[in-house]
């Protein structure tokens, strides 16, 4: 009999940020059972094995590789990283499209059988895939959304803690909106330990100044092309974003990430999925934090939901 | 509502060794949720409001200080570490049997509100407070056991790794018996990676010869009292000694720990607790090993057995 | 041989802060080398044993306890704890003029064994024996400090999250000051996620609002005095407040810690040493960084300087 | 400056392997700063840039990628995991001479950047390019080796492990001689916690009986060929071992592991690089210990050593 304490996670795509995902969870001893799930029986068999073979180095876990949805059975957290493969000449919304396609064969069977769990969904167009998941399962905006921009968020504290050379953990500052090219960084908010930002470039000229915040934002945002670019993919650090996600499901943090969820009348936005800092616990996703926003931050905010709607128009819903 | 990831334990005393054990499950970040409980209001909340203050430095949990033993309700673990005081004039026999009569009391309110826990007893004389407390509960041998020699065992390993100059996590050798002056080292079943123990003299003399190891023995049966004498008390080896048990529990990692039992027919041993390695997993102490023996050995081991029982006797039971 | 990442701390003193920090540094894997030093050779020795015999259940590391002050040779980082006993009848003042004439005796004989360690003086009154042992040794003020508000600050965190329920790492608050009575709190520029703190009760009444930031505040300084009265003396926060500042050494973090540093000039404060938020890493510490303050948080802090200012003049300095 | 505690660990080879190490290294927090070095500049550029936007959730670090190999000067530990890529109709044999070219080549500028490094070479086949790196390099036999059959135990540990239901822990057994298809398991010396495992099945009929243990065997050395099969390549676990060997290094822990060193008359085998249980610490490999084995043992060990310098022939040393 296994005891409460042993908290199982469930991963869905056994694709290089499921796979990787696994990893960073059993090094953390996160969870005392992962279960990597894939169609692909081979692939989920051998990225299991792999990871099996190395827990005489890791804290005590099980791990278990299956292509039958059943192994997710009474997980705790459940993570979708699976998508629709591209196809040659297919357009980014034809793909979303079958992603959200695929997503209505998944989705209900994994609340079947994990119907209490939380669900993290991770898969591409995080925003518009939340959103469909949610319509797909009935399940309440606490209990199912997206990694949204913790990942963007990450970069973006990575940069400044690079220009300042401050350390990652004292840069609070936020990315907001779609987890794509119309995000934005909350700058007027954002602190430096217990310096606001936009004040660091008057002691620390030039650094942080006008045209370096610029900089890093446009950073941000393509920074994935030029990672898959030189590597085909992004893997290690949409991995520990998660791992921060769900740790904080786990140990029921309370912390505040920028996660994808369901809005309702956020600075006048509503019935779209996207990310503002929000609190994330035991229950999952809770209340969202209203942070001091220049008008132009919350025309951007705006600006970022309509273009999520109207992707997810063309998608149909 | 927390999820079933977030593992309770709770420590029965809030004296040296229970704060201790405290501090250490939450810098290791073995529960989610730590509960001290202890008739000293004044002293319980205190230890648990230094414990609070350091939460921003470690992972994330709950510390919980009280003198209700309402708090240690649906515990996954609960560990005894409080035992009677010694008063002026009093023998260690006396002593003893004041420690059974407070577990008179205390057991059954706390089998009351955590049925399902598992037991561990940290207070000593351990044997005897381990074979009262299945008396007293009725719980299977499983679910109650003490810490035994795992104390003993690594201080046996330090030594021989500082001896060797080999790591200690490569020193496979247990003290086994009562945790007290009857226990023994199994020298004949003990291994330095995968060289016999007994064979390293052979090619390092005169490294763990015979004389160096009678030294060795009599270091750890001893060492209690050396430090005692310099610091009033043990309490850092012995946290960690029970933090390796709760992890091997609440991770369910049928670890090889020896942790002092009921024995049925070991080695001729029946019905008296006392420590062999035994595996330790989400169900509590499992299957005792046996390991080769000398017939010196388990004579030995049939000596302590008669040890506890003979205190056991003269306690009444 | 050890290599260039073989770190060594040296804690000099074993009473309960000492001993303690060092079981966290060893718990935490922070160093590979921890060296106990103090003048009563028994009680460093059985400090030492007890926490030599929990290493198979730590990451390895090397542990010394020795009455030689030549064993803190080299050391990467020195933390003074010890402090003169107090003596029946002996006033506050008295028992400072104590501890800072041991600092004259102490502080040399470390700095000719180590003269590179960075050195981090946790004894108090934290501020006035950082003045003095900068006077007598006559280092540079990166290079020696005072641990200061870093555990006000971990306690402040910690009430502010218990209040609210957001997990303390997303609590962005200092204490300043000095380490004492005269401290206070920068509620202006504390924020929690990206919120102004001071915003909080408009959404989430009463919480934080003037009466409940006022009665946090108060606690946070009187919750020494609770603990001692309760325990006898504070041990976990502090050590794990200490582990925090020298993991940012020894990781070369540059995180914002509020250390109490020599000031020259910081909003007209000059010649004192106390608390604000400052770098520090792998140099010591570095910037002190300037918050934005109400002119009654200026106040405060001047005439926290003022109250310290005033003990070093009635100590003589 | 960096302090003495800023390990800096050097990885030569941005592909799965590389880049997965320097992840988990990161993870474990082993180094303080972690060079990712490969001729491909917008492949280690990608690689370093993902792993460093995940910086925000792990231990503090420093990571560094860069085509210059001068990027690894005065590294602690540099780690070998480039190699020759296959040519399509290439054989296995031609592979390794290309391997083996390369590190003509590559080993001296990196003994020219950081000669007092500890070489750890993780290339395949890592016998026969350990061996031609310690002549090309001149380095001593304890400054530079191979990862081994490191990997190899932990795959049957966790065999065993999954076979028993006992912790991989408490699994003391060795695979020994080449990494590849002529390695061997010391079934006569392995243990279960003090039993030695060829008396389990007397007890546990019939788990690891005859049969059973064959199949074991055969299962571990095969392993790779069904990871490869089902994902295309081997990185988790390797990495893992990776990352246990440069611990046992850069934290001095004189760890038993089967690292790859050129053996002197170890059971009649010289001149020859394969993998026994060795003594890794902060100078490197230290010792080799003698096990116990049975006549069939010591041929097998013999056969393999024969096997591999048959291939150093083919390969013209």
């Amino acid at each position: 009999m296994a005891r409460a304490g042993a908290s199982t996670v469930a991963i869905v795509g056994a694709g290089a940020v499921g796979a990787t995902l696994a990893y960073a969870l059993l090094m953390q001893g996160a969870a005392r059972r992962v279960v990597l799930h894939d169609v692909n029986r081979a692939k989920v068999e051998a990225e299991a094995l792999d990871l099996a073979h190395g827990i005489q180095f890791m804290p005590h876990a099980q791990i278990i590789g299956s292509d039958d949805v059943e192994a997710c059975r009474d997980a705790d957290v459940v993570v979708i990283t699976a998508g629709a493969k591209q196809r040659p000449g297919q357009t980014r919304l034809d793909l979303a499209a079958s992603t959200v396609g695929l997503m209505r064969t998944l989705v209900p069977r994994l609340t079947a059988v994990a119907p209490d769990a939380i669900f993290l969904m991770v898969t591409n167009p995080v925003d518009i895939v939340t959103q469909a998941a949610l319509a797909i399962s009935g399940l309440p905006r606490e209990q199912l959304f997206g990694s949204g921009t913790v990942l963007d968020t990450s970069r973006l504290r990575y940069r400044i803690a690079q220009e300042t050379g401050i350390a990652a953990s004292n840069v609070h500052a936020y990315v907001v909106g779609e987890h794509g090219d119309s995000e934005l960084v909350l700058w007027s908010s954002a602190m430096i330990g217990a310096v606001p930002l936009l004040d660091w470039s008057s002691t620390h000229a030039p650094l942080l100044d006008e045209p370096s915040r610029t900089a890093i934002a446009e950073e941000v945002v393509t920074a994935a092309y030029r990672i898959i670019e030189g590597k085909g993919a992004t893997n290690y650090a949409v991995a520990l974003a998660a791992v921060g996600i769900i740790q904080a499901v786990l140990r029921a943090e309370n912390r505040v990430l920028p996660v994808s969820t369901l809005l309702t009348d956020y600075v006048g936005i509503s019935d779209v999925c996207l990310s503002v800092p929000t609190v994330v616990g035991g229950d999952g996703a809770q209340e969202r934090l209203l942070p001091p926003m220049t008008p132009s931050e919350q025309a951007g905010l705006r600006a970022s939901a309509e273009h999520i709607r109207a992707v997810g128009r063309e998608l149909g819903f």
